[in-house]
């Protein structure tokens, strides 16, 4: 991998798969990617899951959305209580074949992170338009936080959850690490979104990033209220830009959602030699370098 | 295909695959896709190609980007005369397994359309803010153009060839479709990219179009000076979004630029039931539904 340009966070985002996993299906899509190991287990609960050599399927028999929750909430106890992942966070995710609002039930956040199942987070791009350019806000993350402390963030970024409209997590997100009143936050403005596949500790974690770009006038300043953020700086996009390319410094996913912003604010033009690379990479389906895709044959 | 909506733009411009097309490779790279019918006619030129049952090569003794675009030409004119292709347009362009700068070689614009090669136009949003909200310039295609007479269209759009740089080509365009100075038309942005793979009478069509917004004054009126554009009109966003969701006036590939434009500008957002399909699906890789690949499995 190269040790500086754009792409090579791409790459970091969507490491290749060398290892096996499962689809999973509820209703005959597929919701998620589990390892064998997980598989195995969940083969001693029939009462849930059927499960062959190719696939583990939710039971058809449980039909609703409240139904499936349920059996899956019993499922995740009973798997924490064996301590074969970590415990609940009490925090429902959507589980779903494609967007948020198409989910055929829930499960728990913790526990989605096993399952492969895709998870929806929100982040803001804040800036200043001023006579030199734009000028972007930067958040530095607090030294105690589990995932990586001390980096670069983007000025709000956070989770969304299931039963919260992206509009009103928003607003709460903004309040609370950046001390926005709720007007101020629906100032925001949904401009897309990134997706990659990662694969982490606990699984294959597909995540879709929704983003917002949000003009702010020059005297506003952010304040962090949630004590996870250690400061914010204010800084020229060239600069902005010289560190997602020649640093680490920035939490991973962060950096793609600044590559989007400079893709859509003409900072990267198609002159670009990674452009087209880019802006294909920025968006991967779900199942990218996992499914079994089969070319036409003629018969 | 629902006779509504915003995604059934973005599957007719990616059908389903239903033919067989031979990847062609160049210095060890896809670069473009045949029929098998071509691949047949192209076995009685070895002095240019090498083919076995999956792949068309061009011979790896062609060294240098002169030498392959020298022999390609040869064997173009060579079609032509056969009457198996369309004659050549004069007009070269890449051909490239990525970007446009990663070219290994260059093909007529013609004759590539019977190889899959990539081929790359530009279009431009030019749009004016109004107390009331974006307004979009949109032009209707003459009558008399052989495709999509008499549609709707962005207010500037064309094919990008070889030998001249994005920036300069839009300037031409914007000159001939809009009547606008160099000036003016350096004041565009690049805001990213929408790609799509079609299948054409000639062939695959792998195409990547270059986007860019205009903010114009209120003042300004487009002029068109080639007789490519029989009128334009200012139509606000919203209307602009019915006619896209609603209708079949654009000519196919506009719909994917305006859907683009309408997730970049917050007019379509993460609540919206289609929304991450479309995001996902104006970024197409250039392989999509052709390509072998193959699921890991533990060895």
């Amino acid at each position: 991998m190269n040790e500086t340009g754009y792409l090579r966070h791409v790459l970091a985002c969507n490491p290749p798969v060398k290892e096996r996993f499962v689809p999973w299906y509820v209703e005959n899509q597929v919701v998620g990617w589990l390892r064998p190991a997980l598989v195995e287990k969940l083969a001693h609960r029939p009462d849930v899951f059927e499960i062959d050599h190719a696939a583990i399927c939710l039971r058809t028999d449980l039909k609703s959305f409240a139904a499936r929750s349920e059996a899956l909430e019993d499922v995740v106890a009973w798997l924490a209580e064996k301590d074969w992942i970590t415990p609940p966070m009490g925090e429902p995710y959507p589980v779903t074949p494609a967007g948020r609002e198409a989910a055929l039930c829930v499960m728990d956040r913790s526990a989605a992170a096993y399952f492969g199942v895709r998870a929806f987070g929100q982040h803001l791009n804040g800036y200043v338009r001023k006579d030199d350019g734009i000028h972007m806000w930067l958040g530095r993350r607090a030294r105690d936080r589990l995932i990586f402390p001390g980096c670069l963030d983007n000025m709000v970024a956070g989770g969304l959850p299931w039963g919260i409209s992206p509009e009103e997590n928003l607003v709460k997100e903004c309040a609370e690490e950046a001390g926005m009143t709720p007007q101020q936050a629906r100032r925001a403005v949904p401009v897309g979104l990134v997706s990659y596949n990662r694969i982490a500790e606990r699984g294959y974690r597909p995540d879709v990033l929704y983003c917002y770009d949000m003009e702010l006038s020059p005297d506003f300043e952010p304040q962090n209220t949630d004590g996870e953020v250690e400061s914010f700086s204010l800084l020229p996009l060239e600069e902005v830009a010289r560190l997602v390319r020649d640093t680490d410094e920035f939490k991973l996913n962060c950096n793609l959602v600044i590559m989007d912003f400079l893709l859509r604010h003409g900072y990267l033009a198609p002159e670009h030699e990674e452009y087209l690379d880019l802006a294909t990479g920025l968006r991967r389906p779900m199942d990218a370098g996992l499914s079994v895709r089969k070319q036409y044959t003629e018969t």
